[in-house]
C-alpha cells in the first residue's frame, strides 16, 4: 500500500461513494505529473537548443501548478464540494493534454520530454477516469 | 503602477487582444485572495468553537491553492493557452464562490471571515469579467 | 525506475558530484510527504476532536508548503544555486522534525498522524543524507 | 489597510511579541514578489535572447516557489513555530539575494528583470528586518 492509499484508509469518517481506487491513483498521478513537469521544463533550459522549448517550458510550469493544486485538494475529503472537484479535474485534464501534446512533440528528440509526455498522459487519463466515476 | 501591472508593461512580446487592466485586476485579486484565505483557515483554527468552522478551514485551503496557481498561470503570456485559462478561470470563480459564502456566512461572528469574504467576491469577480472579456 | 530517477537520467547535462539517489530519494520523500501532510490536516479537521488537533494542523499545512517547495527547487538542475539548496534542505528537515513530532504525538490515538509522522521522518533523514552528501 | 493588515488585526488570539507591522510588510512583500519572479520567468522566456536568460528563469523560479511558502508559512499564527519562521526567512531571503543579483545583471536590458530585482530586494530586506525583529 502507498502512503496515498494509507492515508484514504485512515481518513476519519466515510468518504462518500467515491471510487478509491481511482482517487488514490489520480492524486498519485497528480504528484508525479507535477514533479515530471517541474524537472522537464529544468530540463528544458538545460538544452542548447533552449529557444525551440519556449512553449514546452511554459506549458509545463502551468502544468506542474495545476496538478499540484489538484493533487492536494483530492487529498481533502472533509466539506467535499463536488462541483469544485469537477471544475479543478477539467482544468488538469486539459493542462495534462496541453503539456502531454507539447512533450509529445519532441519526445523523439528529447528523451526527459517524453517521459513528461508519459506523465501528463497518466495523469490526463486519471483525471478523467475520476471525473467519470463521479457520476 | 503596481509591480503587477509594471510587470504586464514590460513583456517583451504582444499581449494579444487581452484587456490588460481587467487581467492585473485579476492576478492581484488572485494573489490577495490566496493570502486572505491562508490567514483566514489560521485564524479559524484560533477560534475556540473550531469545531463549527471545520467546512469554512477546508474551503480557505482549497481557495488558496486554487487563486495560487490562477495568479500564476495568469501571470504567463508566452505560449498562451486559452483553454486552460478559461478552465482554471472557471475553478478559480468556483471556488471563490463556495469560499465567499461559507465565510460569508460566519461573517457576523468572525471578523476575519468577513475581510475573507470580501476577498474572495472580489476575485470571484475579477475572474468572472476576465472570462467575459475573453470573450 | 520511478519517474524521479528516469528524470534525473535525461537531464541534457552533467548534475556536478551530486549524489544521485539521495537526491532522487531526497525528491520522492519531499514529494510523498506534502501529500501525507496535506491529507492529515483534512483528516485532523474530520476529527471529532478536532479542537485538541489545532496545532497539528497547522503544523502539517506548513510541512506540506515547504515539501512541495523543496521537492520542486530540488528538481531544478539549471544554474543550480548550493546556498539555497542548503538553506531549503534545512528549513525542510526543520519542519519534517516539528511536523513528526507534533504528528508522532496523536499517532496511538489516531492512524493517519501516524502515518503521516513516518512519511515525515523519512522525509528529514533524506533532506540531512542530501545535506551530508553535498559535504 | 491592506487586507494582509485586517487579517492580522482581526486575528483571534495574541500574536506575541511580534512587530505587526514588520509581519505584514513580508508577508506582502513575499507574495509581490512571487508574482513579480513568475511573470519575469515567462517575459525571460518570450524575450529573443532567451539562451542568455536561462539562468534568470531558474533563479526566478526558485524564488516564486520560495516565497509562495513564506508567505504562507508567515500568514499563520496558530501554534507559532519559530524554529521553522526563521529557518525560511533565512532560506527566503537567500533566494530573493540570488534572484534580485541575478535580475540585476539584466536591468539594464530588460525592463521587467529591473522590476523584479526591486521586488527581490524589497522582499530580501523584508526578510531580514522580520528576522531582526524577532531577536
Amino acid at each position: 500500500m502507498t502512503t496515498t492509499q494509507e492515508m484514504l484508509r485512515t481518513y476519519p469518517a466515510d468518504l462518500g461513494g467515491i471510487d478509491q481506487e481511482a482517487l488514490a491513483r489520480c492524486i498519485e498521478a497528480c504528484f508525479e505529473c507535477a514533479q515530471a513537469c517541474t524537472a522537464c521544463a529544468d530540463a528544458c533550459l538545460g538544452e542548447s537548443g533552449v529557444a525551440e522549448l519556449v512553449k514546452c517550458i511554459r506549458t509545463n510550469l502551468d502544468c506542474a501548478d495545476v496538478c499540484t493544486t489538484t493533487g492536494r485538494v483530492l487529498s481533502r475529503h472533509t466539506g467535499y464540494d463536488a462541483n469544485l472537484t469537477r471544475a479543478l479535474l477539467e482544468a488538469c485534464a486539459t493542462a495534462c493534454k496541453s503539456c502531454g501534446d507539447e512533450c509529445g512533440q519532441h519526445a523523439s528528440m528529447h528523451e526527459h520530454c517524453r517521459i513528461c509526455a508519459e506523465a501528463c498522459r497518466r495523469c490526463e487519463q486519471a483525471c478523467r477516469e475520476l471525473l467519470a466515476s463521479l457520476g
